[in-house]
């Protein structure tokens, strides 16, 4: 069985939290409207829309983070426009082409431990908008960030407010991909809400799947006359699912009682006291991420042992004889479970 | 609520059967690798495979039927080839034209009672064949229909073996959307067997949304050798569910002790009694449909009052003063939830 | 060689009016700006402005039919949104999925002798905002016609004006293919003139390729802040001419003293002459057409002797024995080539 | 005027080289087929079969070089592949997303000079195949170089069949870009020839545009099984001229006596005493280009005033009080432009 082993690979190895499995129970014989037309779907949106402080909000539930991130960022751009990510970006590296499968160009720039630096941004706008040939390129019309990043590492309100700027001057939208959002709202580095997002962003999702849910993201576009169609791209790009109310209910019950604010405590304890003890036992950390995902550079040679123990992350080659991994804590990875952990490394 | 009222809406108002709600709970806080790389995905891809026959089947899991229709049409046309389908086919209409949002034409062909008849596909493709200037068209390379058919109705064997002719001396795939396929499975109308589709389909798919599953579709694509690189695609699609065991564990579930095959039979049985309560009461049956969705005409007057009382679908005008509408049962309809409609119609 | 038989294929088979093969060689050693930049190009710009009586229109020269309706259509839709078209449009039939390969669903109507019924829009258009499953459905934005039509047809002013009515009552855009326009502009029954179609359209193009030049159609947009990023849609489409200017001299060359309004004389008197003559010797005539393409039924056996002497085109199969043929005059014509022609039919 | 000053702003400026022209001129009047199935169009495909020593070759005619590499690109990917190309490639930077437009991602690597390493490609295919991820990547699945490159620079023979040799390795095309191919064949230091092009490569194009055409590029394919549906594929992309001849005659000329191999003399001897005049005069040379393309680094002071005597491109900024240029000669270059030129550096 493939959960016999410590299994710290990544944070999407487990189901859901209990409240939320304990809904799709309780709900499981209703009756509802489709696609996310039903009360329950309403509900969660309304709890999203006062957690945001942004009570006019576009909010609707996709499935998956590369799906989320193809639809909007699909939603926001005419067909000769692309969208400006780091390098390390989710939509650069690991997602098998989606977002150029609708046509757009995602322009790289080189980013900083995974972040996007607002100068970087605002010197590529600028030699666009400089450039004599620009109407022969790709015009730069988003931005895309993820908080935490793929590293795992932050942005400051500061960095936002930033990149925010940058993109008001240049007619870029600012979009953030909060995949693993709840593990920074968890961090007690993260100074950036979900007021805050809704404040800077043009759009952001709100990350469920490696949060805490079973499944779902939910995109939220605090301007809801920005995209009018937004439910029909979702259909056309095959995102729509029939009983939305599934959707619904995971977030309903993450925004009660602030749960989604919280959800994230366990991971963030617990992989900071990995990195305690990887420190103390001599590796060297990676990256400088406060949150759930902890990288490492091991021995190739102590790889092979480990893994017989435990489930980690290839992240990249370090050197000839070094390799960088990856463990990942999520919201049910308990003190037992990393006493394990430290007392292989 | 949205469930105080009868509905009879659609197939797709409730949630799973219990066995599978159960496997959610039972599995919830098991640890397994990502994407479908897990051990109850290749248990239900096997089961899928025994029950086809057809042992070396690839076997992928997708989340709904616009999606699944998206991905294997764009994974078996080349960029310049199109899709053949009736004008009320699902891909046709109401899938907000995804297909040709990965750049496909669909060629539309009149049906009869939404099925395709060989001989118009024959017409067609000999057609095109007999052109001049057919490098200047689309070429059909695939036969799309459904089974049951979005009208409710069934192809039978000889239809499907003759379609299979058609496309084999036009080397054109052929395709089955099974989106309610228990309920044809359900149906003693029909003649075709999941071997059957596993026999002289390039690619076809079980549904699980409409059939009992919370959602989740099983693309079966009998030569495993034709896509090879069908998990990119998924991806590329934003279709890749990242806890890929929860599309396993419902097909799986609906794959033990032959489940799949009798879960319709309520539907068939319920849709069965309504058809005979609407002919009592003199209304006029439409479409022909003997699987779980039950179409027939109505005053609009009438409908008004009806709509109190019941949730239906509005299907299209039949004249000024007529409609067609749609009653659907499901895996989960009761005796008296049937008796409770007749008594209002 | 191809010419010395009878060649009355297709009104492309000739190179330029002499007027604008002497443009070609006067320019030819001239050096300047590229891709439309050049002054030749803004000249033939500023005429075109002028004779369709629309001061401030985007002028953009393309260098064929089908490129013209990729682009213009793509530029005007949104990526959810379709195009209405007549089942015999160029767009619907001939153009290899050029539409659907931007993402775009050609939505076809049938029409009536190659026309669009302003009515049948209508209900289309009425039908599409009425459904319930609208959201689920690819949205009417533009609608597409030729004039004249793939049958020789032609509008008149008062059907353009139903159609523009239909498309501003449901927020379409109404676009005009001219690929031979020159031929409806030099027919008496035309009645809809260059500055008609400025202000009935939001776009249109004036047809070189079949009306004089060597290639090259003007694309027309009444109001120039419509589609801002036009240069660049044309770039992204690989429809870039580098010596732009090459474009430009011939439609300067044809917007100079008039000669666009009639140089498709010859071909209309000529058409004319061998539509009587079709007449007299007892063939049926076919669609109507007043243009240069004339169409008529032939038997089967007589095509063969037929074929010996003259290039005809094959439409369509009428019946068993007998088959639709098309024979097209051009801007070249002469009334020898006819008499030549009648002699042999 | 365009042409008053003196113009060395691009290899594009003026029209075709007289022997093209009186062609032009000489088949005016002639009657042929369209769609490049006229006789001229055969006749030239088979002198460049001839000169590339492969007699079985794909040869299709376009008309600009965005078109070309879009069409080729689309036709040899599948829709989930990539094409690896240099950053300062020109698919990278200068054609507006045409290649995302139709879903293909570039996957962009350093250059040197322009130039794309064999072992920088080897890299990158051995580390996506190493990559435990790849099937999240898009699969990389052609190379695209240029020769002579964006930068003017040569690849050798022996370059080219070390990236062959990684491209059969790791089942890549090798497609090569040849919009300015005259100016390598002429070039001195050039040592590939058309055949190698033929026998290293799956697909190249034969720059017209830039080298001597009106306009126009001949692909070449020397398998012809490869893309059995290139002719669709090339109307699907708008790119299918209707008097195909037009394009014919142009490489029909350039094929007969060798014109193509020695059209680019001038601009090579021209170019040449450009750069000695530079560095005579103190001015730094950049990227070491020996073909047509001068580039040299220029204070920006000096710039305005140059600007009233010559166009020259601006190619990139160098810092902050300098630039770099570009000046390009062409086959109509003459000695006394170039002694006026040199005159005023």
């Amino acid at each position: 069985m493939a959960d016999r082993k410590l299994n710290f690979a990544s944070d999407y190895t487990r189901g859901a939290h209990p409240d939320i499995l304990a809904r799709f129970v309780d709900t499981n014989m209703m009756k509802t409207d489709g696609y996310g037309a039903d009360e329950i779907s309403e509900a969660a949106r309304e709890k999203i829309r006062d957690a945001c402080h942004c009570k006019d909000a576009c909010v609707q539930f996709l499935l998956g983070g590369t799906q989320a991130n193809a639809v909007v960022i699909d939603a926001f751009l005419q067909s000769y426009q692309g969208v400006i990510a780091a390098e390390t970006g989710h939509i650069s590296a690991h997602e098998a082409g989606a977002i150029e499968a609708s046509g757009h160009k995602v322009l790289m720039l080189p980013g900083a431990d995974g972040k996007l630096r607002a100068e970087d941004v605002r010197q590529y706008a600028d030699g666009f908008y400089r450039d004599d040939n620009r109407e022969h390129m790709v015009m730069p019309a988003m931005v895309y960030i993820s908080h935490p990043t793929e590293h795992g590492t932050l942005y400051t309100r500061e960095e936002l407010k930033q990149l925010r700027e940058v993109c008001s001057r240049y007619r870029m939208a600012l979009y953030v991909d909060g995949a693993r959002l709840a593990y920074a709202l968890a961090c007690p580095e993260n100074d950036i809400t979900l007021q805050d997002l809704a404040a800077y962003c043009d759009a952001f999702y709100i990350g469920g799947t490696k949060c805490g849910a079973l499944f779902g993201e939910a995109v939220v576009i605090p301007d809801p006359e920005r995209i009018p169609a937004f439910f029909t791209i979702i259909k056309q790009h095959g995102a729509l699912l029939a009983k939305g109310r599934l959707l619904g209910l995971q977030f309903d019950t993450m925004f009660t009682g602030g749960l989604y604010e919280r959800i994230g405590t366990p991971a963030i304890r617990e992989a900071q006291r990995i990195r305690e003890a990887l420190v103390e036992k001599g590796y060297q950390l990676c990256f400088g991420s406060p949150t759930n995902q902890v990288f490492c550079v091991m021995e190739n040679s102590r790889l092979e042992v480990l893994g017989r123990e435990v489930e980690y992350s290839f992240w990249e080659k370090y050197d000839d004889t070094h390799t960088v991994i990856r463990f990942a804590t999520d919201w049910s990875t308990t003190p037992e479970e990393t006493d394990a952990l430290i007392s292989v490394l």
